[in-house]
């Protein structure tokens, strides 16, 4: 499988176009496209999770600019930059954790700075649109990448552990933590994967079991606390998980319960891969203390399936990620390669090789 | 607190009368006791979790042996034994784990073997009902002093973490692992309370926060993989769980997820108390590897508030139960005292003690 079978996000049409999401909360249950017209609706898309995943909220929120800046009537290319550059704030502050999405409103504002106030705003919408297309082929690219270096770590019969969803549909390509799995396949590689059903939300039982089903793979759904007896029973060879952000020493935040997943492979001696492009790491970031944790509301915790579990007004506790330290992992997989044991020095060296790459 | 603020389960009547049981299925949105008039019953309701908890099982297995005999007309009391040996190792086939359930079973048929094959069937009806009274009164005076010894582990102030039902809910007195806790809040010291929810059933959602919130304790209801999260934060100073058999060597038994909690709370250096009374020991299960893990439906874990959460068909892994390594284990809290660091020979030593006392 070098596609995924199915498209988290398209673009439809030109600048002047608009954006389609695979709604994410109807899965697995229903497969419906919906189109996002305006800077308010792919916001809302990105707050409710339509559209999740680091990689694809980046894409997302860059299209999101795009639809932003459609109806703006700038007098000139000044103002259409200064009512880029605060839209793009707005969307950055969508979803908290993810550095993808302000990383690529950055990005974004930055290209439309370079082409030049001097320019009409219609020249610059087109260059907006042109830069949030290359961001979606460049994180496909990316994927493609991610999956080839990851799947040299996967042999035939390996099982796999996988928590939340890392997959083609947290991205705009094959996935960060899944495309290894895919890749492998590809190869002839048989795997069996679990995959950790992910509460509050679901994402693992709703969307890894249905993206690696649907990808031929083998796939068995466990609840979180069965990752332990998962692990003791020998069924498990590797973890792979994605990341919401990377800090600079390599500590790692990723979806909620991923750090007792890292912390019971480290018991079992079972190596604990981070999948991510280097729009993951936030080079700000000094340690994972640093990256914001988003909290989010108590119903998500006390309403799986819309039915009550929990008595009315209990107090709950619902952080939406949480930070795994960078000594726990065993390499993070990256579009140009792997960064074993993480440390401050080993992502230096890897964002110099990636300016070698490019330059 | 000395008393729960309810009953999980109530004899009604003489030897000739029925069981009332809390139907926990329904808990926390409806509090309703049902009844329960025959063997049969019993196991369905043992089966369905009406009734769950090691020691509440054992009693409930015990009534349900009042139960199954009688409508028995037996001839004499050779019969009647003969029946109630059968009778016996039918309901302890109910559920499989925890070893309270065929242990009570064995008790109270040994009971009726003492009284004797030359008394009438009534007068061997009478003596096991008195068991089965025996039994539960044991088990309520047990929770009183397991309460006892675990609060003097707390202090005022103290952050808790716990896992799955192990309160009064689960017994038929004041719980287990929730027993010190309950004890500590009557001496007047505050806590504050971290539940699991414990997927697939959310005992801990919908029975710990329930009962803990009912006698007047600070919970906070957390999803299985904050666990991790909240001890990173330094919010736990000590993690009480319950048991549904402990191996001879210290091994634990207990609902999945258990194991997880214990490699968290060790990697953070929290002290990981288990609190069982004597019944919950299987002295015939050399290790953890000895005692069988019930697997249940996968429906329990697609299908959350009977919503579709994961893929029609999914393979599913549900094992209802993990063992925690005895090395993993601060104390075992039981109503003799303390085995700290359990192995072997303190599990050994401990029954000796107990064996004294009773002597």
């Amino acid at each position: 499988m070098s596609e995924a079978a199915f498209e988290t996000l398209r673009w439809e049409g030109d600048e002047h176009g608009h954006a389609l999401l695979l709604d994410q909360t109807l899965l697995p249950g229903e497969v419906r496209m919906v189109p996002v017209r305006t800077q308010e609706e792919m916001a809302d898309a990105i707050r409710r999770l339509v559209v999740r995943g680091a990689p694809a909220i980046g894409v997302a929120g860059g299209y999101g600019l795009v639809l932003a800046m459609q109806p703006v009537r700038a007098r000139d290319g000044a103002e259409f930059l200064a009512r880029t550059r605060s839209a793009a704030a707005e969307l950055a502050r969508a979803r908290p954790t993810a550095v993808n999405l302000p990383a690529a409103m950055e990005r974004l504002v930055a290209r439309v700075e370079r082409v030049g106030a001097g320019r009409t705003p219609a020249e610059l919408l087109r260059a907006l649109w042109q830069d949030a297309r290359a961001l979606e082929e460049e994180e496909r690219a990316a994927c493609e990448r991610m999956g080839r270096f990851g799947a040299e770590l996967l042999k035939d019969g390996m099982g796999v552990l996988t928590h939340c969803n890392a997959g083609a549909l947290a991205t705009v390509g094959l996935g960060t933590a899944l495309a290894p799995l895919y890749v492998a396949h590809g190869q002839g590689k048989r795997l069996r994967v679990f995959a950790d059903e992910t509460r509050p939300l679901f994402q693992g039982a709703r969307l890894t079991a249905w993206e690696l089903a649907r990808g031929g793979l083998d796939v068995t759904v466990i609840t979180d606390g069965m990752a332990g007896s998962v692990l003791q029973r020998g069924w498990v060879q590797a973890v792979f998980v994605g990341a919401d952000r990377i800090a600079r020493n390599g500590d790692v935040a990723n979806k909620i319960g991923t750090y007792p997943v890292a912390v019971l492979a480290a018991r079992h001696g079972v190596p604990f891969y981070v999948v991510a492009p280097l729009t993951t790491f936030d080079l700000a970031c000094p340690t994972g203390a640093a990256i914001p944790i988003e909290e989010r509301a108590a119903r998500e915790v006390t309403h799986p399936g819309e039915r009550a579990v929990a008595p009315t007004g209990v107090r709950v506790f619902n952080p939406a990620f949480d930070v795994t330290p960078a000594e726990l992992v065993q390499a993070i997989v990256t579009e140009h390669g792997l960064v074993e044991r993480p440390t401050e020095a080993g992502v230096r060296a890897l964002f110099e090789r990636a300016a070698a790459t490019r330059s």
